[in-house]
């Protein structure tokens, strides 16, 4: 596959056309931010990293019947992608209180939910990615509500089969952020990554973190914490 | 009715015993607050307005079929209501973009919604009132699935009703907010008041704001505004 122009630069990953016009050609960067791009800084390795994981995840999800953007890995850290028109939302699902939510509510990390949250926020830079729910989504036209259903339906699914999964290998999901979009025939599918920088990952039996809040809060040996989480997928 | 011992004091209101125990007597205070009672002042004749403002609504909501804890007015500016455990959300139902919505998500003032916005927010003081969802109301246990589901579809009752009500009398419901609680028997009742206080409420003709933004944003002519709202009601 031939990588064409560039279409799109974010704070972790590079997007390219390719010769064929429905698939996208994803690089994963070694830059990391954290806060809103306050914090910029470079985990070695990570692009390889999170595209590793994310294919093995995305296979995961693959096989247990959640559609995704993910097409296959054409260099080991780049990912070629179906094309989707991005639903501009950012839908986080939390297992254990942790990060925001544990300052927004006073509660403090590590208390287990007993049933998960759903959380969604508009993807906004400039807004700050402001929290909304299902009825802005609706209500400003950003998607339709059948589409808001699949995907509070398929954040769901992703939870319970990554929990699983990841469960099986000593992680716990604490809770990740997914976004999805649509194809050309509207079809949603989930799209971005998920890695250590998009989810938290804990330790079962020590509870040290294995993801970017070890960047966020300057504790060291973040490269280590991703090259585990591969490891134990692999 | 024998008003008893002080049991709470808000912002906007006293809550005392009464010699009913299943009553409760709550008297309107003329004190104004806003911003998380960063801003104080007094409105002239606030609590009678608001006092008559409510009862007159809860009527209307009453003979619509929505169950409030509204019993009747014991003097013109005290209330007497059910006594309900408050469940800690405050609900928000919106119609048109205005305030935090505006500021948050970027919206001009005034957008009209295709249907109508409902927010959530943890009632805590301390914490300023963040916003949650019905998966954190549900997660934490707030509220059970049915109290929720319940909660949500009275929102939009009261909205249908009020919305029309209040069209009837050139005043467009712009947003408010609402707080339910349960009686002894698990009954969920709508409570707290419905007034200019907790509503936004703009004349239909010239949009001129007959509700407490005139005393956030300093536009005078406050005490007039929340007059003119009962007058149009009686």
């Amino acid at each position: 596959m031939i990588r064409g122009e560039k279409l799109y630069e974010g704070k972790a990953k590079i997007v390219y056309t390719t010769d064929d016009p429905d698939k996208l050609w994803v690089h994963f960067k070694d830059e990391a931010t954290a806060f809103d791009g306050k914090k910029k800084g470079v985990i070695e390795n990570k692009g390889y990293l999170n595209a590793q994981v994310s294919s093995k995840l995305f296979g995961v999800l693959s096989r247990n019947g959640v559609p995704t953007h993910f097409v296959r890995l054409e260099t080991p850290r780049d990912m070629i992608v179906r094309k989707l028109e991005i639903i501009p939302v950012e839908v986080v699902v939390r297992n254990v209180v942790a990060g925001s939510m544990s300052k927004r509510l006073g509660i403090e990390e590590g208390r287990k939910l007993t049933q998960p949250v759903l959380e969604f926020y508009y993807k906004s830079d400039a807004l700050g990615d402001p929290w909304v729910n299902e009825s802005h989504v609706l209500a400003l036209g950003w998607a339709q509500a059948a589409e808001v259903e699949a995907i509070r339906s398929m954040a769901l699914t992703v939870n319970r089969v990554l929990s699983k999964h990841l469960g099986n290998v000593g992680i716990l999901l604490v809770d990740f952020k997914l976004e999805f979009g649509r194809t050309s025939d509207g079809t949603i599918l989930l799209g971005d990554e998920i890695s250590p920088d998009t989810c938290r990952l804990w330790d079962v039996r020590s509870g040290e973190k294995l993801d970017k809040d070890r960047f966020r809060r300057d504790m060291g040996g973040v490269e280590d914490a991703y090259e585990e989480v591969l490891r134990r997928l692999s």
